[in-house]
């Protein structure tokens, strides 16, 4: 084995960046991470482990400030952006510049099509820069884009639902057996987890336990990411998420329709086929189908279905881990693929 | 007020039992109901506060055996099965005949077209009997069926995740703005008590607590009444129930196109045309949707709704306490009408 | 039935604010009570529904901003306040200035020693009408000091955690067969709206699910008022307040050594005497315990319990929903009996 | 590293046995485990990927029919019994006869004194080799009793309520400092993998969801473990289990009142001389408490304390996740030490 990667995780102190910093504190091949936080005081280096007690017991983690001096220090080669996507649009630039390469979880750079990246409403001091960076950018889902993930210096992490609903849908699109006329639907479900560490009315526990609501109809930021990665026309599909009383976990249902009259051994061999290889989606045999529990602490994506007896109608259930391949261990994933490592490496 | 009607409830010992057996106890028109139990010995008299204590703390509560003349005894005038649908098919034939009228909350009495009633494999001793029976039945829809319900000897009462379907959908099935040809999709989602009181492992808690599952898929028992009363063909429509974490209550994430271009306020327009002057169901103002938490120890269904930017795709959604309006509440409602009672008389 | 009574609600937007506006909105002597908030804006009434959805349908319940006028002009003769302990302190000397009488539901008016009222840091304008009002205040626990709540111009409704430990401790305490020497421990678990409605980390789903934690150990405001009501010396007692996954509800099991030896019939005896025609406490026959799930959304404490075979250690398990019995329902048992009305008018 | 450990699980569809398979599966010095179920058919091998899919998408994991002849075969070394307390006591005796290493996750061995044993009612039919095996079990908490877990025969895996308790207490019954004459509590709540997978009553989502339950009160069955393991007497200790709506994680509440007046510094002073150098112990830095959350999907233990002003009553919190600390990954822990292996292996 060569020698240990150098990185750093801004942002750790959220959801994605702590178990991001989980992953890679156990990584075989990369060195103890540098945690940074922008809210973190020069002089002070508050303890990742203080906030998150579950991580004690094995010496500190120390948060420390970001500077750019300070990776530069610690020879960082691979920054992960937690952040918010402000922050990631405006940090990515002159990290690039300064020969870093960046793994990104926001949404700042999963976009090529301004109408979809409109709803962001990105606010680039140097627009030309930002334009070019987004056509470099690499959409790091694995299972799609894995060559191109391999030497890319920016990789746009997708987001948690998208990948969900993507894995899902990718084996059929490209088999070109979906009838788009009537309507691609996914009726997404998540884990509080997944609307991020700050204490909302939203995310109040009596708002959220013995409930269960839509929100974000029609106008999801991820909607974006889907359309472009899948080749949908707008009108083509509806995505609506849903918010459960879980701390972690998505599931997916999809409904599609065929354009041609098929058995299930014919959709489960797209899947089969689109897959093979890929260690990390698993294929359920119809008629199992996945379940939330069957994925959490996992980087697995589960994938199973039922089709309807008239061989046209396909109901689709897509589970993960939010967290894990729904962010920070597809974050992993696409770090062992940039480095050319196993796919697998510290995600077992 | 007139004389006090004398009801019976057997099968007062499962949840919907039980919550209907609180309601009847505390109904201003109704006398104290007669408990009964199949399973209860003849000389004991188990105590319903017993199995659920909440009900302790204002006398007893005694369990009765079930018997013919027993009911004869009391004065029963109606006669609430709260059984499995195979028993509910075998006694309403006799109470009928003995003069009783009967409010059956089981899948016995729903159905008129025989392919969809093939799902229960009913066996009837008396097939005549029962063919004719299923014929008078009225489907216990109060806000459908109000008229039919009033005189009615047998109301069918309708199935929890149906309720919540069909609710939502009868008036645009009414407008006739619905493209069926692009399939109507009901993702629906439940609390733990829809699947009944018996232990499983389905419904252990470590099975059901931080998860989501599907079931039934393409194949679920309400899927029948669903098509039956908004005369829909199979092909037009897919139902797909979850199991969701929490005790009680349903949302249904309903998708349909319509046939033509419409605004916000046409689509509410029928809603409020269509539920004007019904107690129990509230029409939210787009874009406010229901929750589950809204309706739930409540009697009502709530029905909201976002309409695309196209004015083509609608998702609606519905959310009602399945053991209330999907299911005592409901046979309450029921029996308040069948007596030419107001609609909400024990249910506030 | 006489006139009805003119009631407002301060703070009518909090957990218990918002239950105490549903029982009088339904309570039989009382007019549709006046709900006010100190943060409306002096031309908006913001609808409560549109808080709660659960309430719509009926009408809307329009919050006005509070000011004395308002309440004259309504003829108001009773104020709750569902407000912080600070804004309790200040507004109940004017109101009862004002002919008012006055239901307070925060620890403003709880507490007479000093040492005790020393936690809530009070600072009065006014010290001496607010020395002369802490001792003409009555603790609302209406199952010990029913005589004194009627005609009571101020009452200070207690903490959800006090009622639920000096109801299962008051009558043993009477009794004197508590070894006190060896200590008194309350073990106590609340639900999350125990905490409030405001959003916090600690109240965020993500820190609440799948967990338990304890906290304010040696240090929580209620121990005051069980130390006052049941006359214990602090080395006397320990309470531990623990945080549930759940929404509502409160189980103290306490721990008890007694000054000689009993039997169960004996310790069951004293509860039964006690409690003798108290409404809203059961006693459960030993070996039965309370269980949360027993007394939520009623106004039930219930208390059962449990003997060693030595005849000297007794646990108590007591249980009931902080909403109601600690909380809305409490207020409005101490209202009725403040009037002289049955003690579960409107609480049934 | 030398040849690997050749291991078999009996009982891994249980929730111990399947977490068990699980840390042996990736055990770095242990072979693929052998499954085995008394119940699978001579010729099925049932894969216990079926029955928990999360184990699925890296081959199968058969369970095969247990018998003496196929442990024989493959080598086995070590076995796990996962098994009911009854067939622990008839299986043990004849594996050591046969020269295999014994783990027992029962009650069967753990218990030397015949009042506590009581409780298990065994009914050996050959009771002079139980008795001498009963001497010889070596009780694995490995915190206490390291040195005789190396090279013993048989270990009794302790309970999870155990466990947690007597890591609590240890430190200070060894110190001497506690005032037994006061009585020791522990009041502790755990959640429902607990119970065990048999779908019961009980454990049905909707009895345990949105509640709290003590059980047991006086008579659970690891009172015994906890008395023989502290030396304490049955008036000396009470312990009151909780059921809590969470999947697993266990938390003990402890009250000891103290022999002398002491300060904070002196108590944590005795927790961290106990367990200094013990990898599975965290000692929390008062006035920090550990809650549920914070050892979930680890082998920690964790313990803290606050100390009342007077210095004479502590509180005691302990928390542990019943699956691993307090089953099976104590019992991987019991196996690094009986073959002289690092106590963390395959448990990081």
């Amino acid at each position: 084995m060569g020698p240990q990667l150098h990185t750093a995780v801004l942002g750790a102190t959220g959801y994605s960046g702590y178990e991001l910093a989980r992953l890679l504190l156990r990584h075989p091949r990369v060195e103890t991470p540098v945690l940074l936080s922008r809210s973190a005081e020069k002089d002070s280096r508050p303890d990742l482990a203080h906030l998150y007690p579950a991580l004690s017991g094995n010496g500190g983690y120390p948060m420390e400030p970001f500077s750019w001096d300070l990776l530069q220090q610690r020879g960082v080669e691979l920054l992960f952006l937690a952040t918010p996507h402000e922050t990631s649009r405006a940090l990515a630039p002159e990290a690039l510049a300064r020969g870093l390469r960046v793994i990104d979880l926001s949404g700042a750079w999963r976009l090529k099509e301004e109408q979809n990246r409109a709803v962001y409403k990105f606010e680039d001091k140097d627009a030309a820069t930002a334009a070019e960076l987004t056509e470099k950018a690499i959409y790091g889902l694995p299972e799609l884009h894995a060559d191109r993930i391999f030497g890319a210096p920016l990789v746009a992490n997708p987001g948690c639902y998208a990948t969900s609903v993507i894995l899902a849908l990718a084996p059929l699109v490209k088999a070109g057996v979906i009838d788009r006329e009537k309507g691609i639907i996914s009726d997404s479900k998540s884990g509080v987890s997944g609307a991020g560490k700050e204490p909302t009315a939203k995310t109040h526990f009596v708002s959220v336990a013995d409930n269960l609501s839509a929100y974000g109809v029609f106008g999801h930021r991820h909607l974006g990411e889907i359309l472009e990665q899948l080749t949908l026309h707008t009108a083509e599909f509806i995505f609506t998420p849903h918010l459960l009383p879980i701390p972690r976990g998505i599931l997916s249902t999809i409904y599609v329709h065929l354009n041609r009259t098929m058995q299930s051994h014919e959709v489960e061999g797209y899947f089969r086929e689109f897959y093979a290889g890929k260690r990390w989606v698993r294929v359920f045999p119809t008629p199992q189908l996945p379940q939330i529990q069957y994925s959490l602490y996992s980087n697995y994506c589960d994938i199973g279905f039922h089709l309807a007896q008239d061989g046209r109608r396909l109901v689709l259930v897509s589970c993960l881990d939010n967290l894990l391949k729904g962010a920070a261990g597809q974050a992993v994933q696409n770090m062992n693929l940039m480095y050319g490592w196993k796919e697998d490496e510290g995600l077992q």
